[in-house]
């Protein structure tokens, strides 16, 4: 059974201290498909694009042996789009633009092969389309759901119903703090499990991730990096090495879960390495695992001499 | 061949959203001091007090075994006081009032039986008074230091001649941009790095610690607490805890110092536990041990299934 990827798929035109890009290959669901396609198979995407996406990424969707049945493409629509803006510190990003386009009508329609999957991504798309996504599957096991700032301010209770029916819910700190109105974080993921969600992960940015299950914590850290160059697709990078590691190991324990973090971040820091998918292109799994090495090196310790 | 310990003795009005105190003990040489019984000893602490310094603070040094010989206690002087108030978000806290007393014309005098020491922990105080301190040593081998933003603001130059004599320097994630005028953290490491200390530790609060060398970086987590009852001190009682276990261990290998670091944000756990030292107060190395060791599952994890 494949690996079922929903969110959005866009255009970018991204603006950073160091370089700029237009027309750049974006949105959650395009990460989180090419991260997940090292790990497992076949990643299963559904989303949808105008008529001006570009062949070559359809193309570069199929050489990743993405099934792109569940993919959309409207006549005479165009694709979503994005511009972002980052500052100095790569933490601070100004939207400068969204045109929804074909995104505005989007009704997600789950081909009936992809149906039967048991392990979803809901990738960072406006909860009432997660909702229609989760109301089409037949029997899922295991579903991760990303989400964002935005839809806690403007459509939470749709979001509480997303949650409420997910078994990891990936946010960020500040996301965190917001959603449980609490500034502790540890508390904060104490109220957010009650909202429904097993586990919970909270990404911290350059100081790394943490994974909770009801009576366990485990602190993951930060990959030590220089030069952030487009931070653009991170959370998604993290949600598909995550997620797609434990589709192809289907052992959810705790313990595996840490591992399926590490990855998360060994890919969330390839891709920031570069703009746009790039660093997240031709990557072998020899480097995969040198990083998952590095992420391992970085925060072992041993308690005696 | 004891600890040598030298910083502030005060006392403090601290004001925190859960409850407030008066007169209660602090100044960084007694967190570092108390901290560090827990580890090794003698334990040796210069600095000075007043007439007003209570009884049954100097008879608490001594039943931690901390050799007293170098605290000077002035006729008619009064005590260092400080007054603070947390907010509700901890990270923050305004002074409400500092008020230096017998510190202003304090001459840190070394007693000659100290001078050999070996490894030695320059609590947070004016950068000169560090120097003054360095300049009487005979011999040393290990010296920590720590300070804070307000003496990179006023005294940098000092400062900067202290750093170039230390082989550690601890200080926190926002001074280290300060320090080294950049934004990113790794790269901020480098800089100061080059200014002297052949390791330097990056304390990031709720985030953890960094531990940098030439060309390894160890990032430990942080404990999970959802009650931080007081952050004063917590900072002395890392740099007591870090520098104590090597002090005992005489072991200054990287793999050792990784330990080390994990001891003192142990020491800093139990320190905001509880109001003034009272966190650091009869601890048994059992419990040590075992805060150790919640640190090592929180962050463990294994390559293989």
């Amino acid at each position: 059974m494949g690996l079922l990827v929903v969110g959005s798929i866009g255009l970018d035109d991204i603006e950073t201290p160091f370089d700029k890009i237009e027309n750049a290959l974006g949105g959650s669901s395009t990460y989180i498909s090419l991260t997940s396609s090292y790990f497992t198979g076949p990643v299963q995407l559904v989303g949808v694009v105008g008529e001006d996406f570009d062949e070559k990424y359809i193309k570069m969707f199929e050489d990743y042996n993405i099934d792109l049945e569940g993919l959309q493409i409207i006549k005479g629509g165009k694709t979503f789009r994005w511009g972002g803006k980052y500052h100095y510190d790569l933490n601070v990003r100004d939207t400068l633009f969204t045109e929804l386009n074909v995104f505005e009508n989007f009704n997600p329609i789950i081909p009936d092969k992809f149906k039967k999957s048991k392990f979803v991504i809901l990738g960072n798309i406006m909860p009432k389309l997660q909702l229609d996504v989760l109301d089409q599957l037949e029997d899922p096991k295991f579903i991760v759901c990303d989400t964002m700032n935005l839809w806690i301010d403007i459509a939470k209770d749709d979001l509480l119903e997303v949650i409420k029916r997910v078994h990891v819910l990936i946010i960020n700190d500040s996301e965190a703090r917001m959603l449980a109105e609490e500034p502790n974080l540890i508390k904060a993921a104490k109220v957010i499990r009650e909202m429904g969600p097993e586990f919970l992960i909270i990404k911290k940015g350059e100081h790394g991730a943490l994974l909770f299950s009801e009576d366990k914590i485990f602190s993951a850290p930060a990959y030590p990096m220089e030069d952030i160059y487009d931070p653009t697709g991170a959370g998604d990078s993290f949600a598909g090495g995550f997620t797609a590691f434990l589709h192809k190991t289907q052992d959810l324990s705790f313990e595996n879960m840490k591992r399926a973090v590490v990855y998360g971040s060994a890919m969330a820091s390839f891709c920031v390495e570069e703009f746009s998918t790039i660093g997240l292109e031709d990557l072998s799994q020899l480097k995969i695992q040198d990083r998952f090495r590095e992420f391992k090196e970085l925060s072992r310790f041993d308690e005696n001499e």
